[in-house]
């Protein structure tokens, strides 16, 4: 029951879509049985989550190296809904019923491993990930820890909060460790795509940071309106002449850093050698396939050029408040499409070959 | 004059040590004209100057795809003597006749290009190195710019100085960079080495933080009295349980930063595989012949290991004057030898076989 | 049961020493029934607790504007014992019984204020102090969220741990707040107190500063035994001649930050006037009687000389399990005797009158 | 002769405005020989001087225990200008005839001082200030260190550069001392006044900061379209309320920091208790009269309310390049009136009795 007197019916089964055939781009609609929440946990009945390049990377086995994805496993990692039930034990939690909460990459934190104590909690030594060692958000109803559900804020709609929880907090906390100032030129690549058009608002808008959006001409005007203060077109320059586009734009100097949103090995490369003196490389996208080393990452290039190379750390609570707190201000928007659960396979086949523009968010009703 | 009367006698010539055929290992002991010191420079009675691997890689040209050094050059960078002369335009210098002080790796800046602006003074666009882009210090006058050399403190050996001008000001700047709080493991590769040594007694007994040295175990001894709590014999183990061996050093959790002192390629991937979580990983030994890429800087590897990749800034004057004051208190002290002027082509061939133990400094005398 | 089998047997009764007289310096042993401990909540088993000054503030009401303590309160808030029995719902927590664990000032956190989001754990707007808004550490059995107690490292006495737990925490977090660099200058004032020798532990040897201890002559061999590099008689200078002690000591350029540990306000004005260009004064003790500002903190003051004031945050898990490593590698050890419950009043008669050397454990047994 | 052959006439007398009768208020146009740069120095024909709030300060010798203003004096600090000739020993130099430059404050620095080491320069022990320890910008011609002067980016105005010179830099530092990070709260008192748009500007527009600006009612208009999303009026409340409100719209937590732009006691009171847990206030306007503790600078209500109190530092070479980046970008502009040599008594008298709004510069042509 809510703090209002209202309470939710919960249904014996309820619709999801699982990787039926992973390895391959393929989903199915099933029916599932609804969970009770145990001690400690809230039941969420989802109403939207976002599609992420990382899911497609689960469902198809393409992180090599890790371990391989079950069938009927379900993926998602950006989901937001309403606490219809709270398990035993959450009496002193701040959440109730009828919160609308949103659930992250992240699942869950022990809260006293080396990682979580450090404030690092993504890489908490226990915790499980939605949606890859955990079921995902591509479904009705999900159980989470009462204390790591994040609240939504009042005004923010649920299809554009559902972005923000991972794509959001990722580029977001990949921003701040650019340890870049107002004012200073920041390279966001792959700056039309998921991840890339939320950095280029979020860098612009913001935090106040000048934005050269490097993409696809295709992907230029949506750059151009998410706030980056130039563009570069890949397809107009080789791996030399893209690097003196951007010392041109930056007044000789090069950029003060780069994010780099895209998995794209190349993408890399070029990024690197856009830096300045003391610039700052900020790996996000995950590259699929073999691992290549980025070309530059070799001691004397570093020491020469003085050259700094770091990771987004995805998040920790505090930096989904505060993401979510610019999403509710306007500052940023997911340039996104709602599509039905049915619809998921096809939205990965657009995925798989590059056609999305910004992000594509599941309506669960 | 001195500021107590005394006065200094200056001879028509002195003697230099060159590199007299560069590419090889071998320097001429020669005769040179004393230089006038121009607006704005004293003239430096040189007494000691530390020899470095970095002089060994310029004359050897060992460093692929910078200029050839000419035959005639004066190498050396790590140089204490005393003023005999200002030039003209130093009245309001806070430098006299008769100081002791130091010359450094930055032979001069700017102080007006960005670099200079950001207090990344070796960086300077316009600034010449000693040694490299200008005459160097294996000699018994320089002139020198008077607001560009350092002061020694007093109560501080000359040739206990002269190893700090460029090994000391190197290691502290790269241990600064590691980001580590005191108490927290860092592990100093080639740390019996000319800057490894440094580094170990500067990061133990000078920043507090407990050291693990990684070189040959016939440093070993060396390693643990400058300060490491644990040495790691790199003949005792493979690239897979020397890795190991730091981990169980740091009870599990693997080293909070490595600050790699030895130029070695095989030492740096090493010292990367040996990070745990959030772990840095800072360059400062410059590997010679052709660049070798980091194995372990891919993305997806920084990304899921969550590493950072960073560079020694080898120092502005600020980090000469700290590490002369660590220095003048006794918390560091070169392992050194002197020799004579005459012998530099010997210790450059010591050098080149992994000889050495600590550093040797030339007496000018 | 703990991990190999153990069980404890538990009381129907234990003893506590209680405040039966607030607003005056008295205390008495009573009996107490043995609570149970309730969802996510662990049953410790006290052997030890440290005794602070701001038990004694809270026992005698002496901070101006608080809630008045209430007869029956029971003190304390540095206690060490051992795990007994696990409430419902702590399956999965890390804790077990058997486990050796530390109760702090902090005795619960919500986890989801800003405060906590923030890691400001210590300023939780719901959580309890221990021995203030909650019961505290001077009995034998205690509850306390299973999520909140601090692990005591092996190798550690209780007896030692027990004051890092407040006074530890405490003054780490404030030497933390100085942001001085290693080898720089700090003023500890009350050097000699039960915060003040630990502080100088911890700074000297912890953190490699260079520690100035203020303090009663009495307790100058303390002072230098704990590692301070200067000691300064408060009984030998006068408001005006202390400064130019540590100005003295301090090359002319006066101390980089003063971490205040006591409470007295003439000790924070002289500790804001030994302070050189960009120097930080941390306030640590909490005075007792009317607010009294700061000498010296008037804008044109703090703008001309270029001060900055701050606040110890006393301290968040992460900081105590520095502080702990750092005791159980012996780098500070609190000067510590150890009483009897029954005679925590004569205990707090020798605070008063501020006849107390280092730190009182007080045997929980 | 610049670059391009050009070369200036300079006249044997200029035109100066010198303090009459220092104490008071009131200004003189005279005339004053041409002075020849000295070794190091430039000649600037002066073309546009901003007034400062400080200008009438030691006008009036307001700063209490500071040494009294001579007649004659001729003060400002916010010049801009043209190189006009070079003197000898500056062939070096980045900067040449005809070349745009500004005056600031800091006239001066030693480059060689504890205080220039660290970045401090406004600090410097030896260097002088403009218009006050040596003679200032409301003039025709002055002479300064050709490594001194700031290079004016080209699209910027001159009369738009000038205030940028000391208003500027002094807020932008002052901004950057807060901590706060892009979309937190932070309070800016005096939000209409020279100092205060300026700051409400770069910290909106150019740092992505939400202002809350505060005075008077009758600057709601400037405030506003400075960029400052809240305006609080302080005629509409007492002290208490006016907490209150600030409370309010920072959704009960308090504002992150608050830059006191203002020199009035009663501002700094109020800015000290708007501010929410770990709240910055950062000290830039300096009050007159004498020295005023600030309400709530005791120790307990630091650390029980969790504050910081620093300063602005006034800024170095570095800050100065970076302001006038935002004022070429368009970021910030300050709101001024051009006003004649003749009328700078008459501009004084304005501002004191508190009825400018936003800057005036001087026309020196």
């Amino acid at each position: 029951m809510t703090a209002n007197g209202e309470s939710f019916t919960i249904p014996r089964t309820y619709k999801a879509v699982e990787y039926d055939k992973p390895g391959t781009i393929s989903t199915k609609v099933v029916e599932r049985q609804t969970p009770e929440p145990r001690t400690g946990e809230v039941l969420v009945r989802l109403t939207h989550s976002g599609v992420c390049h990382s899911d497609a990377a689960i469902m198809q086995n393409l992180w090599k190296g890790f371990q391989p994805t079950q069938p009927g496993h379900i993926g998602g990692h950006e989901g937001v809904g309403i606490v219809h039930k709270m398990g035993p034990g959450t009496e002193m939690s701040s959440i109730q019923v009828g919160n609308r909460v949103g659930i992250k990459w992240v699942a869950s934190m022990c809260g006293s491993c080396p990682a979580c104590i450090e404030g690092l909690e993504s890489r908490c030594a226990n915790g499980k990930k939605s949606g890859y060692t955990g079921p995902g958000t591509f479904q009705q109803y999900l159980t989470s820890p009462a204390n790591y559900v994040t609240p939504i804020p009042d005004g923010l709609d649920s299809a554009d909060a559902a972005p923000m929880l991972c794509a959001g907090i990722t580029v977001y906390t990949g921003l701040k460790k650019t340890n870049a100032q107002p004012g200073q030129w920041v390279v966001i690549t792959g700056a039309g795509g998921g991840l890339g058009h939320i950095a280029t608002q979020l860098g612009s808008h913001g935090m106040a940071l000048r934005i050269i959006g490097v993409d696809h001409g295709s992907k230029k005007d949506l750059v151009l309106e998410s706030g980056a203060e130039a563009f570069v077109d890949i397809t107009q320059f080789d791996d030399t002449s893209i690097v003196e586009e951007v010392k041109r734009i930056t007044g000789g100097r090069g950029a003060r850093a780069a994010v780099a949103c895209t998995g794209n090995n190349r993408a890399y490369a070029q990024a690197l050698a856009m830096l300045g003196l003391n610039g700052t490389l900020v790996c996000v996208g995950v590259p699929e396939g073999d691992a290549v080393l980025i070309p530059g990452s070799d001691p004397r290039s570093i020491i020469f050029r003085g050259l700094n190379i770091t990771y987004t750390s995805v998040g920790n609570r505090r930096d989904a408040i505060e993401v979510l707190d610019f999403a509710k201000r306007g500052v940023v928007k997911s340039h996104s499409r709602v599509e039905k659960m049915e619809d998921l396979t096809k939205v990965f086949e657009e995925m798989s070959q590059g056609k999305l523009q910004g992000r594509v968010v599941l309506d669960l009703e």
